[in-house]
C-alpha cells in the first residue's frame, strides 16, 4: 500500500505581494511533486504583535527596495503586478469570505479559485479588496451575492473560526507570507520555494 | 574601444551567516559574467538605528526559523557551517583589519583573502572573531603581528575609515547584508544571488 503523500500547506496574506508571487508558482511546484497545497489565508499583522516587526513598507530604507524587488520579481516570474494604490490593507474580509466557501463546500477548490481572483483584483487590477461591493464582485461565480457577502464578512461565525486559523498559525512559529509547510519543514517567502522544490525531490538535505 | 563592465559591490557583516554563504559563491559568479568583486564589510548593527529593525535571532519565532534556514542553505550549497557559539557579535575590528590591509597592499587581493579566513574562523571553526589573538592568528600570513594588530583595531585612522564606510553605506541604502549594487540596482540576500546572476546575465530584466 502506497502512504498518501503530506500535502503542502500555504500560509497566505492577500496584503502580501511576495505571497501574491507565490501564490502563482505554488501550484506547478505541487504538481511536480504530485502534493496537494492546503490554502491557509492568515494575517501577518496579527504576528507582528509576538515578533515586534513591521512591513517591509513601514521600514525606512527597506521600504523602496521592496517596492522595486517585488516589481522585479514580478518581472523575472512573468506574472503582472500593478502595484496596489492602497497598501498595505487588512485583509480579514477576504479571508472570512475564503473559509466560509470551503466550510460550505467542504473541499477548497471555490475557495482557492477566490484566493486568486482576490489576488488578481488587488495587485493586478488595483482594485480596493477590504470594500463590500469589489468582494461581492468577486463572489459573484460562487453563488453569493451582495447581501450574503455583507453578513459572511461580519458574521461571528466567521470570526471566530478566522481567528482560530490566525492563532494556531502564530502557535505554530507562522510569522510572514509566504510560509510554506511540509512535514514539520518550514519554508518562507517566495525566495524559499526553490528550497521546497528540492527538499520534496531529494526527501530532504 | 570596449567600456569596462561595472564592478559588483558586495556589502557584507562578518557576523552574518549569509553574507558568509554568499561569499562562497559571489566569485564564482562573477567570474561567469567577467565582473570584479568589490568587498565591503560594514555593520548591519549601524542600520537598525534607521530602520528600527533587529537581528533574526533577537526576534521571537524568526529565531528558530532562521537558525534551521541558515543551516539547510549551507547544506543545500554544500558549504560547512557550525553555527558560532557566541552569536552575533560587533565585527569593527574585523572590518577595520580588512580595510587596512586593503590600503596599504593598494588592492582588495590579500585583504579578500583575510575576509575569507574571518568568515571560516566564525562560521566553521567557531573562533570569536572578536578577539585580538584570534584576529592576529588570521593575519600571520599578511605580515602583521599581534602588537601590530592591536594597535590597527583601536588606531583612530581605520575608525574614521571605517565609519565613512559605514556612513555611505547606509547613505546608499543598505540595510542588510549580503547586498550587491550593481549598475545602481540592488539586491539584498544570498537568496537574491540567481536575479544577480539573471540581471548580468540579460543586461537587466
Amino acid at each position: 500500500m502506497v502512504e498518501p503523500k503530506t500535502d503542502i500547506e500555504f500560509y497566505l496574506d492577500f496584503t502580501s505581494p511576495y505571497a501574491y508571487l507565490a501564490s502563482t508558482q505554488i501550484e506547478t511546484l505541487a504538481a511536480r511533486h504530485e502534493r496537494n497545497v492546503i490554502w491557509r489565508p492568515f494575517l501577518i499583522g496579527a504576528t507582528f504583535k509576538v515578533t515586534g516587526r513591521k512591513a517591509p513598507v513601514q521600514i525606512p530604507l527597506v521600504n523602496e527596495y521592496t517596492l522595486n524587488d517585488v516589481q522585479r520579481y514580478a518581472r523575472l516570474l512573468d506574472q503582472p503586478l500593478n502595484f496596489p494604490l492602497k497598501f498595505p490593507i487588512l485583509s480579514v474580509k477576504a479571508s472570512r469570505l475564503f473559509y466560509f466557501l470551503r466550510q460550505r463546500d467542504g473541499k477548497q477548490q471555490h475557495a482557492i479559485a477566490f484566493a486568486k481572483a482576490v489576488f488578481r483584483a488587488y495587485f493586478v487590477a488595483r482594485k480596493d479588496i477590504t470594500s463590500n461591493e469589489v468582494l461581492a464582485e468577486l463572489m459573484t461565480p460562487f453563488d453569493l451575492d451582495q447581501i450574503e457577502v455583507n453578513e459572511i464578512v461580519k458574521s461571528d461565525e466567521m470570526k471566530i473560526h478566522f481567528k482560530a486559523v490566525v492563532d494556531k498559525a502564530i502557535e505554530r512559529g507562522v510569522f510572514g507570507a509566504p510560509m510554506f509547510i511540509v512535514e514539520g519543514e518550514m519554508f518562507w517567502g517566495v525566495d524559499r520555494m526553490d528550497h521546497l522544490d528540492k527538499w520534496l525531490q531529494n526527501g530532504g538535505f
